[in-house]
This record gives C-alpha cells, structure tokens and sequence, in this order.
C-alpha cells in the first residue's frame, strides 16, 4: 500500500527526557500550531481551532444562559482612552503593539491594538447607561488580543492570541461580587466537566492580580509536570473604572449612583493546558467533549468486497447518535494510521474488517490506556458513549491523583524550598499577607503564589515565610 | 405606568426625505450600532451582533458541508509579506494600518493589521502542502480585517469590519474554479433564502475585480433607494499566488505542479443591505430567518391575575418550537413596547390579555404589513411558523418587485444617463469590453459596471458607449 512520505508519523520526544520539548514536538506534529512570518504568532491549524470551536461552544452557550450577549468593540484603541484608568495603563501600556500610520498618514494619535477591552466597554457605557433600568450590562466578545510577549510558545504565550472577554456592569457591588464569582465557578465547570481537569479554585494575591482589579478569581491546574497553569480568570473591580469613565446612573429614587464592574476571559492557553494534562509518549490525548474526532473509523482489508460500505454504515449510525466521527479509507497503511490518530489523541479508534462482520461485531481501541475490545455492532452507539464517558472520568482521575500527590503541607520557607526541588508540584503554607514574603518565597524558593484557595486549611498559627500571624493559606508553584 | 425617559423611542427621519439619515438614525436607534472614540470603527450592539451570530450560523453549516474547516491566521503581516504579490500589494497597501512598535520598541520591519490574508495562507501552504495528498485546502477564517477608509457609514464601509474569508488551494483550475462558483452560489442562497434578498449574479470585469485575482464573482442587491450594493464576493486567482509564494505539490505521477487559489468572503455590510433593502419609515424589518427576536410577546394588562402565567405559557411553547421569542414585561406602557418592537424589526408581535385568555387566543401582529389578526392558542406554533415564512416570502417578493422595476435596458450613454438621472437603479447595456468605455460611463452617467450576469441578453450588437462590436450585456448602477 502507498504511504505518503511527507505525512509520515514521525517519533516525538519522550516527555520524561525533555518535558517542552515534548509540547513543542505534540503541537506541531498533531497538527495544532503552524509557525508564521509573524514573530511571535502562530497560526491555529484546523485541528487545533476546531478544539477552540468546541471549548466556545459550550462556554457560549452558558454565557448566554446566564443571560449574557455577545458584541464586537473596535480592535483599535487610542492611547488618550487606554489611560483613563491609572493601574490598568500601568499594567498593559508596557506590553501594548501601537498603529502609528493609516495608508500614508501619520497618526495625530497612536492607537493600541486591545490588550484587553476594560477601556472601550467603560467608553461605550458611559455614552448609553443612564437609569437603573439600563443595568446589569452582560456583554461578552469573542476576539482576538495582542501582548507585545518577549518569549513565547505555542499556545501557553502568543503575541496574539483568541480569548473571550466578559464585561458586565451591576447596580451594587454585591451582583457585581455575585457575577464575578458564577463567571469564575463557569470556567471550572469547563475544566473539570469537559476538559477533565481538576481544577484549585481561589483568589490571587494583591501583587498577582489584575491590573485595575479589586479582587481577581483564578483557576490554577497542575500539568503532568508538576507546573502551574493559570486558566480563566475572574475580576471584581469594584467601582474605579466607572468613577474614571464617568459612568453613572439614576437609581430608583432617582438619585445618581456610580455601577460596579466585573471582566473575565479564559484563551486558547487551555489549550495548552489540555495538552500538558492529558498527553503521553504517542502525543495529545483528547478529553471527549472537546475532540474534534471522537471515534475515528479504520476499515480493515478495505479493499475487500462489503468492507467499506460496512464501514459507512457505521459511521452513520455514529453519527445519527450524536458522535464526531470520521473514516479514513485512504490507502496508507492501517499502521500509518493508527500513530496518525493516535498522535491526534482522537479518544477511540473503531476497526471493523471482513472477519469482524462475519461475527457482527467491531474492535474499539481507548487512547487512553489502549485496551482492545470485540464489541456486538448491536448497541454499538450506547457502548461508544460509555466507553467515551469512561475515558472522560478517567483522564479526570489521573489528573486528581498527579494535583493531589504532589500538593502538600509545608511550615517554612526552607521545607517549601526543600519539596519544590526534590518533587515540585504544589506547596501549601500560611502566610501573613505581606508582599514581602510573597517576594522571598520567589527569590529564595523560585514560587509564586497561585492562589488563596477557597477551601482554607488551618495549618499552623504563623506565616512559613516571617513567623508573624498567619492570615491565610495560600498555594504555591512554578507557573507557565 | 412609568416610563423610562432614556428610552424613549424617538421619531426618525422619513426614508423618501433623506434616505442616507433614515439609514442611520434606523442603525442607532435600533440599537445596531454603537460609535466610539477609536474614529472610523463601531461598536456592533448585541442586537446587531446577534443579526451577524445568525448569519454565520447559517453559513459556517454550509462551509462545513462542503468540507471546509476553520483555522485563525495570525492579524499581523509583515510588510515583506505583504508585498509577494505585486497586484494585490498595489491594491491593498495604502488603505492598511501600520503597526511600527512593540511595547517600548521600534520594529525593525513593520507589520500592516490584515486588510485580506491571502499572503498568510499563501506562505502557510507554501511550508505544509507538498502533495497531492495534501489537496485541495479547504480553509475559512471568522475574524475582522482593516481598511483606511477615509468616509465611513455603519455597517457599509467600516475601517474595521467583521467578515469570513475563505481560502482554498486546488491540483487543477477547473476545480479551483468550481470551487469559486459553489462559495458564489452559497452567497446567493443566504442573500435569497435566509435574507429575502434578491440577487444578480455575475462577474466583475477587469477594472473591478479584486487586486490579484483573475476572476472575481460578484452578487449585486438592488437597495430601496435603488442604488447598488456589493455583497458577498468570490475570487479565483489562478496559479499568480501560488507562484508568487513558491506554492508547489508532487503530482500523481510524481511531477512537481503548481496548485489553483480561490478567496471569497462576506462582510457585515451585508446587514446595511438587510436595513436598506426592507427598512421602513418606522424602523427595521427583519427577514425571519435573522431575526434575533421572531416574536416578541406583550402581555395585555398584565397586573390582572393570570395574565403574565398565561403569556410565559405561550413563550414556552413557541420556545419549545424552535423560535426566537421574548416576553417584554417591563412596566414601559404597551404603546412604548409597540414602538420599540417595530423599531427593532421584530417580525411578529404577540398581544394576549384577559380577554383573549377567555376566548382561547392571541393577537399577532406583522411588522411587515402591520395585518393584526385573531388567532386560536390550539395549533398557535404552527400559525407563527406560517406567518414567519409568509412574512419572508413577501419581502423577497416586494424587493423583488423594486429591483425588476427599476432594471431597464438602454441603447445608448445618453439613454442611461437619462434614465439614472429621472428613475435611478440598473441599466442594463451591451458592452465592448473597453476599460475606456467604463471609464465613460463613470465620467458620463455616473455609474460603475456593477457584473456582467450570468443571465445575458441580447440587446443589441454594439456597446452603448462606442459603437463597436459588443461582447457582453454589462449591469450598470451607482454603488454603496
């Protein structure tokens, strides 16, 4: 049989041997990532943007179950509106690209490309919100934004990179605390429901949040490295960027009051994220909700009389259930095309040949632990569907047991240090709340804070970094 | 009953005293459009918004049936990218907008934000495609792009605007070429089938066709002020590109080959066509099919007990149907709602109020032709279904009416500028297939080519213009 010497599967780094180099090997050889002219940029190749049009698909709809509607704001943003709001600025102004010339003109003004939308929503709410009959404002964008990154790699830090951004507008700081918080619980039901990653669930420190933000929710993931993965954030802003944008509106008793603010955004760095949890030495391994390809279908002996429309017939019966499935009866070989999609990380392979439609049945293969089943063709849509159903559950518990195996209690700045060598993963310590030791734990131990988890332990009365009282416990690690 | 003095649903202009102010009070009014700081840019509005979320639904199924699937490039080109391609950099780089720092830095090369990607796929197919195995490349792209436009008008011509670009590469020009044609008809189909639109499909000639391309389709509609718009073009390009980026493939016989391009894209400036074609002097008139609201639920009397119960019935139901509906029971007066319904385009406005409880019934009322009829609640999905096809059967008929109307043949220029001058619309005219001639036209009756249509005829044996031998029948019309 022919074989396409240009689409040969070729071998990837083992991930025990070089951890980035493994990422970079799956990215490009699964198809995910294509580099470009444009540094710093990278094209997301049909494979790749369909696992964003899935991870949209359902974030979409719950935003709009949550009452939410999607707009499009200017992609432009002048720099006299980008310094409305003192901290935000500060904080993205540094890493801004900026449009200096239109056609053959030079600029009066230059203008940023959004590093986020902060700024324009305020613009536009301050021009339409008047009355308490205005709010809540729930708008959501799906686009694209720019960072002017030093560094970066696929995925996990791009120059550009898609996102959606939420930003809603409330009467009282309570809907807007609310708001913030159900956004935040929403992209932890994206992980753990349908990427199949266990997600800690906390607030960021005052030095890691937001620029411009009161308080910011974070989702922090583990990868199979031990490292940090920062993935959907959530931020209260309380009423600083309405005071500056002039925002405000005629309460019930008529009298002016000043709204509330909330934004939230998670990008295509989940992508990543999936990749880091679930893949292995034969490349990416897909959490079923999101696979492009759920069950990709092999024809064996394809050339023999009956065997393709067989085939056929049970891809359309797959697909009448409700499945993403696809058949490849080209003419490289079966081996050729068990690496293809087994690199893809397509979560079930289905061969069906002459032999297994004497017997009615069909062969399934798991991606995940590469068990080999004779299934009856009789229910072969229910037995699918559980199959997918098991792997989704068990690529969440290998994901549990790496988080909590390597997440652990330490007392003192020495013994983070200590664990973080010899293991790495997550240290969990009291701290006193003092920026100080959040800047000794970095220098001296290499963490950062992840995250005041919601879920507080009471480890100890005093802070593992100074000895002084303890204010809370927080969660430290290396983050991508 | 309280109203909101902010929304207060104000008078617009009358569309046969000053159209061009019609149209835009209908694009602000209703809620489309939002204008901001960043000059030459808009804010599409949830309501607008949602119109565009409807017509990509419709049309991402059609390119995902025909194969093709998405990808998103990067929005930065650099300029020596840009300028591959001497025909498409001449046409494009003076309307681009010019990144020239990043962060605190001057680039060293420039990068242009996207005004068409064409040169990114260009040079992406030029790294991965290397055989015949790896064609034809069926690509589409969701994003927006940018224009230095120096006028802008909402929706019609934007600096930034919202768009799909597809992108394909082919073995041979016949297929590239039907592929050109199918993306043409799936533009006609949305124009006729979801947008009530009328179409003349054609092609551009030489003078306006898209910088690089060999051919480019073209779909003209015919707006109520009777001039041209632009809507929805699809372009074949030949091997130029493909050349130009070094494009080539291994053939079957293992002969190097050059591949065959095609682009076609559609913009939101098909949603000024939508308002331009079926607007009113009391507002939007939505085609069904977009409609964000189908119908829209006003409950009568609504203190009285039983009355919101009894309309939140029919919304479930109607929900339950497969329709877009809302119940609008804010404590705004009914003829407030009325107005803010029709304003909106609603197709359908249902009233149901105590008495109408007694007697098993609604009210519902058209927007298209204001009819208000009693209808029973038994069977009242399948009314609103037949209502809502009517009503878009009746606004293609009525655009078609206007644009069968107003399309005349002429013999001569002097005859064209005399029916432009006293009757507007589109002539239609034997042509030599001069550029002169065209530029004849412009200078003289002021119009532009707007296709030559697939559907000719024979109106005579010279062109219009010069007198010499005539080659095709040419559609003239001034043009949005």
């Amino acid at each position: 049989m022919a074989q396409d010497k240009n689409k040969q599967v070729s071998q990837i780094t083992d991930m025990d041997v070089d951890f980035a180099q493994w990422y970079t090997d799956v990215c490009t050889k699964a198809e995910l990532i294509g580099y470009t002219k444009t540094k710093g940029m990278f094209i997301l190749r049909p494979y790749g943007y369909a696992i964003w049009e899935n991870i949209q698909a359902y974030l979409d709809r719950r935003f709009k179950e949550t009452g939410h509607t999607n707009v499009a704001m200017p992609m432009l943003i002048p720099e006299s509106l980008l310094q409305k709001e003192k901290d935000h600025v500060e904080g993205f102004a540094p890493e801004c690209a900026w449009v200096t010339c239109g056609g053959s003109e030079k600029l009066d003004e230059r203008m940023c490309i959004r590093p986020t939308s902060e700024t324009l929503f305020c613009d536009h709410w301050a021009d339409i919100v008047h009355s308490w009959r205005d709010l809540p404002m729930l708008y959501n964008q799906w686009c694209s934004v720019l960072r002017w990154e030093k560094t970066t790699r696929p995925f996990l830090r791009h120059r550009e990179f898609l996102w959606q951004e939420g930003h809603t507008l409330h009467a009282t700081a309570e809907e807007a605390i609310e708001e913030t918080e159900r956004m935040h619980r929403i992209y932890a039901e994206l992980c753990e429901d349908v990427l199949a990653m266990p997600v800690v669930m906390g607030m960021k420190t005052d030095k890691e949040k937001f620029a411009g933000a009161e308080r910011t929710y974070t989702i922090e993931c583990m990868m199979h490295d031990k490292k940090a993965l920062q993935n959907g954030t959530s931020h209260y802003f309380g009423d600083g960027f309405a005071r500056a944008f002039g925002i405000s509106f005629a309460d019930k008793s008529n009298k002016q009051a000043t709204p509330f603010e909330t934004s939230w955004g998670i990008t295509t760095r989940t992508i990543g994220g999936v990749i880091m949890t679930h893949g292995d030495n034969r490349g990416l391994v897909l959490p079923p909700k999101v696979a492009p390809i759920q069950v990709i279908v092999i024809p064996v002996a394809q050339h023999k009389e009956g065997v393709i429309e067989a085939n056929e017939a049970v891809v359309e019966r797959l697909q009448k259930a409700g499945f993403r499935v696809k058949m490849d009866a080209s003419d490289n070989s079966p081996g050729w095309k068990f690496a293809e999609y087994e690199m893809k990380g397509v979560p079930l392979r289905l061969e069906l040949g002459p032999k297994d439609m004497e017997k009615n049945q069909c062969v399934l293969v798991r991606r995940d632990s590469g068990e080999k089943s004779f299934v009856s063709l009789d229910g072969v849509e229910d037995t699918v569907n559980k199959m997918l159903e098991d792997i989704h559950t068990g690529l969440y518990q290998r994901a549990k047991k790496n988080l909590e195996d390597n997440t652990y209690a330490c007392a003192t700045l020495a013994e983070v240090k200590e664990k973080m060598e010899s293991q790495g993963g997550f240290a969990k310590t009291m701290w006193c709340g003092d920026q100080a030791c959040e800047l000794k734990m970095k220098e001296e131990a290499g963490v950062s804070s992840r995250c005041i988890p919601f879920e507080q332990e009471r480890l100890g009365d005093v802070c593992a970094c100074c000895g002084k009282p303890a204010k809370h416990m927080v969660y430290w690690g290396v983050a991508y």
